[in-house]
């Protein structure tokens, strides 16, 4: 490499903008010159026009009948209950995990650490070093959460012990299932391992769980998540990275029940602060009601919707609602990210996690307009925000009805990624994510923002194109 | 009038803008064509350029004092107490009322309403028509809520039994007074009278404040009002007439001291129950804590910055920090709103209420880019939302430290009208606001949005400019 740097010119210094290939500012970049990257992309040839599958099954047709599912949701807390005893096929020996199936060979730091940490917490393991072996062994069985009905933020681990959250799509009958929020830091499912991780989860077990699920079996209706999901969308969430309205609002919605259940006033009091302390929590509410959104629209043939995306920190995977049992992967990519103190780029993980359930279902980042405030977490402006939104009505067949953006005059957020247009325009979806340090046993670093890789979504469209 | 309308040209339907005076917009519209009016005002000449006042005080200097007090203060809820034993001024035979000083023979209908069922609350009449006579008798002594520290809602009515939040100052150490939000509909506050008024007032007075009371009595911090606001104006909330986050948040902030004080769940759930049924609860502490914020400017000689905006239905008024004492008074304008079914403009009251203190304090109409959503409670779209506060600016000395609107990539709310700028520019504050319905006993009949009467702008420069 050329190491004379050159950047300066008649004695003025340079500066670049760069309209071209990413490549060419990195090499501009590397002379020391500071690079204004524009956002811009060569015009897409040579992708068909798909507008039937090989079998004859009308594209459009089948996407309208996804989207028209997707809207019609509605995503019911209905109880709560733990993982062995709610979630099918789940067993004492089974670790459920983020993303597309994954070995343990290949799971990166985080997913190793969460996993790890999770058999010490069902007492499988007595240490790291102990557990580490067992999960290499052979004998705990990984499955993703995708193929129980499931959804884990970040590492997205769920073992049998677990309370989880079950979630009730009122409208067609199917359920969806999530694990209660820890907090930020460190914290199980970024991959922190320690006694305080084991203690804090052991709490929500025998206290946190209970009084919640005391509170939610005297409420008849459940809680309507999709009403605090569109409320937070007005109170300046996107119900991804930005959760304050949600949790706010879900506390307010339990709240009366957890007075009238109360069994004792400090217990109350803590779990009360727990979740207030925890502006992520209605996290792991927004992302299995996504899930339950979407499971309905599964099975449509010859629809090019995206159903599911999700990632486990090695890989990056999708599926199509016309093909629900297959994936299609690509090497997960580097987050751009605001970093906590002590931490930077060095120290990421690729990306990780299900969350990306919120913008297949069509909020997260799909409605990042509706949350300016988002930019001091994740970074970037209120501006890029806007924009987010408006590029990703390029790539969605529809927008939502129950969903809207008041700084877009109330339109609904954009929702069903559609593979066809995202070759056609070449924008990627843009996902707003957590960052966790690659190392297993360290936990969060960050938070941030990427687009999601290319390869998948054209070899979903070129199985599509061959059915 | 001309009863021949002419509403096309050459066949073609006629459409007009109006850039001229509004009364030619109504001529035009009166012959059935459609006009959009522009916003537009001709330039004001003859205001005079206001830099000192007679006595050689610097205006410039006087404001940024004035502003910087604003700014540095720290409005906290340190506690509750009945009316007549924290207020200074406050006893049995005093009824306080929002707005400047006014009689009872020209107390407008919903504010006589709300004098009659506070005296009926305070058991000092038996019915309606007692409590008028008593009234109307001169034995009961009415007083402005700004002549003791506090600010009312509405008609505003502070009577000796109801309890009231107590706001501290943390930076200067004085006190703000307000009483507990009952809701919407036929409530005191807009002239609601009736069983089911005193009953709730009652209710409010045994079992909502002492819940209430017990736990901030162990908060020994209280709780920061100024961090409550900051935080509602990036989640949707103007913290005038949209409320939902403040009224979340503060929920969150005690519900653990709640929890902590609890002597029964049934109560505690009413008690929550009834703050999470009423997305205004929250304006009862964001009005005091702007009284809060804005006492320690009064009394600094030549500003001519607004320190008080109220109005009682029947008077507008405004009062300078430069001459606090002093009521500067026009007749209250009519409120253009959305009206709940049953209620249109016929039945409204002029405009009326201490809420006025938000926008003086710097949010409120002033940060209404803040909350897009507004515009389905108070009418207009979210562009006009966005707009009225960058117009805000023109009017106004400084901009917030603490107050930020992430959609203006987190500028600082417009803080301090300045009646110089008021005049130069022929702008006047915009409100956000309640509509009472105009005959006491009905209550509340819709939301809208108005603009403050020139004529105390007017005064209040000539006041200013004479000293």
């Amino acid at each position: 490499m050329n190491t004379n740097k050159i950047n300066t010119l008649f004695g003025q210094p340079i500066s670049v903008i760069n309209i071209g290939l990413n490549s060419m500012a990195a090499s501009v970049e590397a002379q020391g010159v500071p690079v204004v990257d524009l956002d811009w992309r060569p015009p897409v040839e040579g992708v068909p026009s798909l507008q039937r599958t090989r079998q004859g099954v009308d594209i459009e047709s089948a996407n309208q009948e996804v989207c028209s599912r997707i809207k019609q949701g509605r995503p019911t807390l209905v109880g709560m209950g733990i993982a062995r005893d709610v979630i099918p096929g789940m067993h004492k020996q089974m670790i459920l995990h983020a993303g597309p199936p994954i070995t343990w060979e290949r799971m990166c730091g985080p997913q190793r650490g969460a996993v790890m940490g999770a058999l010490i917490y069902e007492g499988l393991a007595a240490d790291e070093a102990q557990a580490e072996r067992l999960a290499a062994s052979g004998a705990v069985e990984f499955s993703p959460c995708h193929h129980h009905h499931a959804v884990g933020p970040m590492a997205g681990v769920v073992s049998a012990s677990m309370p989880v959250f079950i979630i009730e799509n009122k409208t067609f009958g199917n359920h969806a299932y999530c694990t209660q929020n820890e907090g930020l830091g460190k914290v199980l499912r970024y991959g922190g391992l320690g006694p305080e991780v084991y203690q804090r989860l052991k709490w929500m077990e025998t206290d946190l769980y209970p009084t919640l699920d005391r509170a939610l079996q005297t409420l008849a209706e459940g809680i309507d998540l999709r009403s605090l999901i569109a409320q937070a969308l007005h109170m300046g969430d996107e119900c991804h990275n930005r959760n304050r309205a949600g949790t706010s609002l879900f506390l307010r919605a339990i709240s009366p029940a957890l007075a009238r259940t109360n069994q004792d006033n400090e217990t109350l009091a803590r779990v009360i602060e727990f979740i207030d302390r925890n502006d992520h929590f209605f996290l792991n509410l927004s992302m299995p009601a996504g899930k339950a959104l979407l499971e309905p629209a599964e099975g449509i043939a010859g629809s090019s919707i995206v159903t599911v995306m999700a990632r486990n920190g090695t890989d990056f995977g999708i599926r199509l609602a016309s093909q629900p049992e297959r994936w299609f992967t690509a090497p997960a990519g580097q987050v751009k990210g605001l970093y906590f103190p002590q931490f930077s780029e060095q120290d990421a993980n690729p990306d990780i996690g299900d969350s990306t359930v919120t913008e297949t279902a069509g909020y997260g980042g799909m409605a990042m307009a509706a949350a300016p405030a988002i930019t001091k977490f994740v970074g970037g402006t209120p501006q890029m925000a806007l924009q987010n939104t408006l590029e990703m009505y390029e790539i969605t067949f529809d927008e939502h009805e129950h969903f809207t953006i008041p700084a877009l005059n109330f339109r609904g957020t954009p929702c069903g990624i559609d593979v066809r247009k995202v070759l056609e325009t070449g924008i990627l979806p843009r996902i707003n994510t957590g960052i966790a340090h690659k190392k297993p046993g360290i936990g969060m670093v960050g938070a941030g923002i990427l687009r999601a890789p290319h390869q998948c979504f054209q070899d979903a469209f070129d199985s599509l194109a061959a059915l």
